[in-house]
């Protein structure tokens, strides 16, 4: 995690901290089946809770004794029977390291896309309600960049705010997968162990048991995750290269927010850079690429193998803190967002009525024209707007051959927006269920 | 699609008869929804199915046209006026190339999807047949490669039949995903023909209407198409290397199935290569890469450029059909799986009992021995048995201070197998929801 | 490879017949050194190339026989000594099926190479030829898609010219990285066969001996080929981007060429799309996917598994084939594009000389101004320009502030495009020797 | 990085220290160059030097007017004019903020390029010591995993000394992509600085002038750099899985050195877990897919976007520690491998002659038996080694019709080890330039 792209409360769900609350958590929980199992002794269960469930570990302690036995879980226990006591004894009996180990690894991914999705939540809002804000704000829509037919910025809104519904799922899906719990022994046969303990630290952690575990939680679990939080990289990187674009000196129909204060504005006021989509772009990238090592690691030898360890230590918390930080970062360009109405109007006038040419065209064949004529007939008036600047309906009312098949009105009704807008409503029920 | 690894049930959904098929449908059910709208004669509807209905569409022609006027979309359209003759006139109304070719991918996608998950269910199938033919065959687990405790073969397999469930669900999901359709023009915003007729197209051809589209449907759906191809090439891999470290000359628990007449195979009998799970090694890599790219393609600049349509001719077939091959290719190799448990049984013993070192370990400190001389007591005999090639149970039963600590009884039944294997059933209820 | 996508040249290095004619020459060449050595007769290495070299191998003739034996390099065999005759039993001696099929699969590389070489070779006389004819066109330099300063469209594309220097000295070095030859046996150690053979052949056919084969030619040198390809097509993203930004409907900057009957066209004239750049787009996506299998494909289990096999079946054609003709459409793209310096002049103007005022505060503290008040001076005219629309230049000769501090021809002087461009012939200079 | 995968002198290269130290050292070359050109007082630049030169840079202070004019080059600068006073005003004059960020990025790689150039050569030291230690330690040859022919150990270990001699080399040209300087400005015109400052800056610091940047230095250069690092890692992939595979527990041809005193080693003395190799694995995936970002930083829009940065502060340090790390690890394995001859001898010995049946059938051919006759004479013998146990040479010498063909000397001639090994010295020549 790099402190300038990460978060508090992420950067938490990996601190040695959370780490060993949460194996405390899981010994606990085992204790407590095995105790219900006569294993144990109930009240050594109920000690272990009792001075462990409050206490603070000492992390220093911890790596000192770790740097002894050069084992972080035999660590952990030592220090944990500094705490508890002789009781501590019966703590991890049965048990194996990576039954903690990986457990532990599960619920903090499920804290982390606990996290996303209220990331993902906020980010929804402020989509609906810049949508709504800019639901009926003309602008020119553009296929490979060049100018097309009229939409709005709130249809553009609503398609991002369908693609991140979509990531939220993807997302909910995602944490599904590696919620469960293993604590199933050396190679996963429950040799000694039953699985009633796992069953009940499960339950009691809100996890899934892992139906085979092999030591460890197999690995295609955590591939789908990383994979789903790089497809959730790559549609912050499609409204990222979209703000981008509409700031572009040449185009600048929005803007990421500029405080009144914020140095070298004025003097250069053109000066503006989108520097945080830009930014979350080469986020993007990274949270993407940790999707390959994720798949890599899925085929493990045999039982298990270590070689899963270091990649989850590199992308396990810069993953998610990562996509935690840009989710963030995008959620405040959207509801900051400068947007220039007339900026967008002006682009759409940039020659002067073309954009309705198709529309045109339509109308002369549907009139009885050919259509060799018809588009004659368009092509000549459209040249004399792209070549002398001319306004495209005024050359279309002076023609005669075009007014000999169409009327005044009927050739100004051409040039109405509201045909464009007029299924915006359609549009807005699909992606929020209302139009107002 | 390279034809050494591609099916042909698989190339008949990327041939361009197929295409063609689905483009016919498209815009046929698009007529109807036209005709119903009254925008066009339901006659004319009716025509073209009749005419268009059953017609072979000939690619040589539609080739022809398209070298002419460089549009593929364009020269289908003229080839089908060809055959249902003026009432082709009426299709294709208001519609964009888009609309087709968005919606005819995902169709092909749906089609890809429907043949893995057929391909998943009989590898599931052959895994579950041969998990219970060798539920109770026991056979060292290892960790790191290094032995560690029993377990049985079966129980291996219930390991892979649980992921690849895990598998088929993610591709249900994965074919939801992209089965969707759009028929919304230009930008998206059914100016030109009613929201009605792409609910009409979705319906009749199975699909749900894309909530949003902007002439093209979102790519997030397609890059999480085909990241979860590439997880479950993982999972593919994650057994080809299983495969092939039981084939290793000194392991040689299993084999790939070798025909008696297959070449070379008797003068020197040691060597059978597992070449089908090295060459599925290689296409799960394959499989995997194209991830990126459908990644990379999400982010279409405004309401859409094409730099996605070269990836996809790349990656559409090439991904589906790899997988497709390596999925049928993989039952084919777990099916007739020669599996050796003599073999699995004489590795196990390799070091001569001491696989059982640790429950003697534990019985001595339940048995009241401190834990410092228990591990003396098991170390000074486990390393007879390293050093000096001895039987571990036979030394163990030699040893006074083990055997003051444990009767023989005690000590003989810490070598039992059945220790490890008492929870198959559990597992095998979990994965299979049978153990028998 | 996809037919779309390649090209005769490229496509003919990956054909069967070009693999049995190297095949062939492997063969022969090794023939030679044989009876050089005195282990075959010299005339039966004459006869081989006196029958084998002229002749046309029958490809439906080697597909027969390899359907029976599985065998390829045994199917090639058995149809030579069908062209040869008895003489064909001295060929392939002590040899494996590997040495012909790596160092063929070398071979077919360095030809791919040494077109890619060419296609790089005609990209870079055709951005020189353009930069040299805009080395004075200017342009507006962006930073962050913003305006920034004066730069010349030549400069832009001496930049690339350079980059594309960088690209070509790449593939010379990576072309010598999979140069070599390999004629080592069953596991590298010359057991049956001379390593002078080796020698030989490597000399015969313009490759270097592999210092230590395994069986195969060790695979990092075809991780750094693809690595390499990977690079190149990012550098072709790069223009290919450039090229659609300024093709963009508010740049205007330059186009893809549109030949005059292009249809569509002219009813919208605005409308020509960068569809050749988008496309280079999406191939650069795929190119640099390869390099990922690649790698992969680098720890081959002790001395060769066959995992490479499969991925290097699509990477070694799609790979070559898709860059050689990504290189052609961009060299194509650069060759023709229309350049619109009015329009790049325009876009200079567009905001009325405001891109002038870091000089024009820059000089007014070098005047003795104080930093804030220079800044202040600078701010209140560079506002109303932004906000009213006013010239910059004629704001600044009315402010008598700025004026008390700074003559008019002073002022003036700031606004020369000169500036800007006084270095061009260093850089010209510096990236092709020459700045005229 | 990580600190548990991170080195000192790898971390310090990465330190605020050393970047502030670069970034004056930057400056001051350019203040020299300043003064030599008239632009600024030769008494300024020489007390910059003398107040700058040696004086510690205060981080937190940097950090505090960081803080406060959110822009970190103008924190730098000012903390600057703190510690060198009035003179401070001629630093950095006509530069942009990237002159000083990616000529120090590059600096910073270059360093990052020794250490590991330093890496490579302590790990073929100690390859090629090992390799020579066990020239002659003869082991068997695997193809897919199975037993093929002999070689020796120490040739293994010479492939893999080629294998690193090759990633030097790489990293070498590697090192000279990004050994460049850029002072140009902000679209890189050298509008506001004279190339000389560039020169002179470049000279000073061992680096060549950027022949076109762009305000940022091209990025393909950077790819390159990132991807070559992506290759090594496979390198290091390759080897760490040959150890995981002979420290098998079946296999145990050598094991990773696990000191005397290391825990639980004793009890389970077969539970040496090969740990260090299969994180080498796990790191080597990280570094892989550190190329893939850093090919897609390549296309920056026009003359620069800041989408790359954020890629780079993962990657430029994580890339360079991971890979040293890995590195410096990798080279302790091989410096500490145990090596068990004894093991290398029984596996080879384990289908009792078997692996010399290919060169007893070439001389029954050659003896003028009929290929199919020796096939068969070759197999009955062989089955009954396979099947029964028996030994082969003494199955062939009780076998009349091979004895008719080949003497008895001539029978066991073929068992001779040394008919593989005869070429070790050839090999080892080619490597190392010595034999002995």
């Amino acid at each position: 995690m790099i402190p300038r792209y990460s978060r508090p409360e992420m950067t938490a769900v990996w601190s040695p901290e959370t780490k060993f609350r949460i194996w405390f958590e899981i010994e606990a929980h085992a204790c407590d089946a095995l105790a219900e199992l006569g294993v144990i002794p109930k009240e050594a269960a109920r000690t272990i809770w009792e001075k462990g469930g409050n206490a603070t570990f000492d992390i220093a302690r911890i790596d000192e004794i770790e740097r002894e036995t050069k084992h972080d879980v035999i660590a952990f226990l030592t220090h944990l029977s500094e705490i508890v006591g002789p009781d501590a004894r019966f703590v991890h009996q049965g048990m194996t390291s990576s039954d903690v180990l990986d457990t532990c690894f599960n619920v903090q991914l499920t804290k982390a896309a606990d996290i996303l999705l209220a990331d993902l939540d906020a980010l929804l809002q402020a989509l609906e309600r810049r949508a709504f804000e800019h639901k009926d704000t003309v602008t020119i829509g553009r296929s490979h960049g060049i100018h097309a037919e009229p939409t709005t910025f709130g249809v553009k809104l609503a398609g991002f705010h369908a693609e991140f519904q979509r990531s939220r799922q993807r997302l909910v899906a995602a944490r599904e997968e590696i919620a469960t719990c293993a604590i199933s022994g050396a190679v996963g046969t429950f040799a000694n162990i039953e699985p009633a303990v796992e069953e009940h630290v499960a339950k009691a952690m809100d996890l899934a048991p892992e139906p085979v575990s092999t030591q460890v939680i197999p690995r295609d679990r955590h591939a789908m995750f990383f994979a789903t939080l790089g497809v959730i990289a790559s549609s912050i990187e499609r409204l990222a290269i979209e703000v981008r674009h509409l700031q572009r000196t040449e185009v600048l129909e929005a803007e990421e927010y500029f405080s009144p204060g914020q140095k070298g504005s004025s003097a250069m006021p053109h000066k503006r850079n989108p520097v945080l989509t830009e930014n979350l772009t080469g986020l993007a990238r990274m949270v993407r690429s940790y999707a390959l090592p994720a798949m890599e690691n899925v085929a493990l030898w045999h039982e298990r193998d270590i070689s899963h360890s270091s990649v989850e230590r590199y992308i396990g918390p810069d993953a998610t803190a990562t996509l935690d930080f840009a989710l963030a970062r995008l959620t405040s360009v959207v509801d900051k967002l400068v947007v220039y109405p007339e900026h967008m109007q002006a682009n759409l006038d940039k020659f002067k009525g073309l954009v309705h040419s198709q529309r045109v065209l339509l109308a002369l064949t549907q009139a009885g024209v050919s259509r060799e004529d018809a588009y004659r007939l368009v092509q000549r008036n459209a040249m004399k707007v792209w070549q002398e600047g001319k306004d495209f309906l005024e050359e279309l009312l002076a023609d005669k051959d075009v007014t000999a098949a169409l009327g005044e009105d009927e050739i100004r009704e051409k040039f109405d927006l509201g045909y464009h807008t007029k299924h915006v409503d359609t549009i807005f029920k699909r992606v929020f269920g209302r139009s107002a």
